[in-house]
């Protein structure tokens, strides 16, 4: 890539990452208004841990996605902020102290630090259905055929045959030395399986068959397990600030991980490798596919 | 109602509660297969708790309603289970030291007692998302409004709207001298709004407007009362073996219960007056909605 066109893509990825954060807080604030009851405790609960935190990389992604079909930006940020829900109810549990006992998440207290074990139970079952919720409401899409194929990937995606499997497999881990295969496995559920729906849905909204959908699959593939191997590298670096995030932590449990298994060396070049590979499944579109080619240029390069 | 209407209807109810109860079983035995690598342990943990026990109420009455309306019973019953994959799963997390620290549920260990607390989070993780799965598949309805329309109430029944919102009531009244009025609050939310989605189910299978579902959402309204009365007088009892799990833990928290305000007997009586308004709301139909008389008529008189 030419170093201009480089640069151009870091200065578009920033400024659509900022524009898209504040959609989604502002989202998450028109959700999750102050309940006058005994409630408040529980939506309080919410709020920190939904608004103002992270990298909002799967509402990027959806929309970004939806650009290569034209989709109406409102509808994906509605989809966006649906996986982003589930996201969040996903870390306020694994952050748990029957989880990964976690103090500190996105550079605040976790939720069961801030608020109690109970509520942080509470608050990732809501937010659970809450993202339901959203894509259900006809104001996702106008054409139930989509909401309800929506519906049904999501559900898939965060079940036991998705994110919650990946999370057992993980806990079952600890201690055990997984091999390349099976922690390849692992991490295509626990954590490809949401990133691979946050590309899928907008195939799903643009109403693509299934064979059409192929590129798409393959690049979110390709990211997903280039975002684990770089979050690898940042928890075997240390960097707790920059992370936001206890690091180190992997090491600590005894857990096997892509770097622990490659050398830190050949995780970078096989996290560059798949970088290149999900770029090239891009090569159809022109610049409508930028976002999504920025976003997996930079996947490896953040620092937290 | 005569005496030997009363002994038919109960009989009924008998028959149907066993036919109900093992195809639910066996609904989860499918649902649920042993996966061959380390997610294991999760699946055993969501039989533990989804197979085998409990009234099944909640399929029963949606199995009830669709009769009135002549749906198709296999689809009421993806319909009903999936209900009780929610309920399930919102048993699982109460029964969680951090919540209710209950050891005992359906007259098993709970979930955390047998496999751990971690397991017990992600079963009723993985349940919450089936439960939507289930709905969103093109086998509960060909129609897509109607699924997409399945999921959205449900969303709303089992967020901080409904269920998880009246957990969170009942954790914060601990201690606090709730009022008749508030009491009743928290009962809609935290098992009112399942309940009623479970008739609503079949309304809206039916297709029926809104003001059509007027009489139906009365009965689902009249008998969750009767129910949480019915479930607060067994408490009160202190029959542990019949309920099959601890009882009389409502007085030692200090809650407020319909029983603690109202008194015995006048709790039963309020519980009847509810069970004959529910009959009530039935006038309209013949025997088809006898199940559903018969679950109103019962409410009040189980003993677990």
């Amino acid at each position: 890539m030419p170093i201009d066109t480089i640069d151009r893509l870091a200065s578009e990825l920033e400024t659509e990452t900022e524009r898209v954060s504040a959609e989604v807080d502002d989202f998450f604030a028109r959700l999750l208004p102050q309940p006058r009851d005994s409630r408040e405790r529980l939506y309080e609960a919410m709020r920190h841990a939904a608004i103002g935190g992270g990298k909002r990389l799967r509402p990027l992604l959806t929309i970004a996605a939806s650009r290569l079909f034209a989709i109406d930006p409102q509808r994906a940020l509605r989809v966006g902020c649906a996986i982003e829900a589930i996201h969040t109810y996903s870390l306020i549990h694994d952050d748990l102290p029957c989880m990964d006992d976690a103090d500190l998440r996105r550079g605040k207290p976790a939720v069961h630090k801030a608020f109690g074990e109970a509520e942080a139970v509470l608050a990732g079952d809501s937010l659970h259905a809450l993202a339901f919720e959203i894509l259900a409401h006809p104001a996702t899409h106008d054409d139930p055929w989509v909401r309800s194929d929506l519906l049904l990937e999501l559900a898939r995606a965060v079940g036991p045959n998705g994110m919650a499997g990946g999370q057992m497999m993980d806990l079952i881990a600890e201690g055990e030395q997984l091999d390349l295969p099976a922690i390849t496995r692992l991490q295509q559920l626990k954590t490809g399986a949401l990133i691979e729906y946050a590309v899928e849905a907008a195939c799903i909204m643009a109403k693509l068959q299934s064979d059409a959908r192929t590129p798409y699959r393959g690049y979110a593939r390709n990211i997903g397990l280039a975002f684990q191997i770089a979050d690898d590298l940042i928890d075997h670096s240390g960097d707790e600030s920059a992370a936001g995030k206890p690091t180190g932590k992997d090491a600590g449990a005894g857990k096997a991980t892509f770097v622990s298994l490659l050398g830190e060396a050949r995780a970078r070049q096989q996290a560059g490798f798949l970088v290149n590979q999900a770029i090239e499944h891009l090569s159809d579109h022109g610049s409508e596919a930028d976002l999504l080619r920025a976003i997996a240029r930079f996947a490896i390069e953040r620092d937290h």
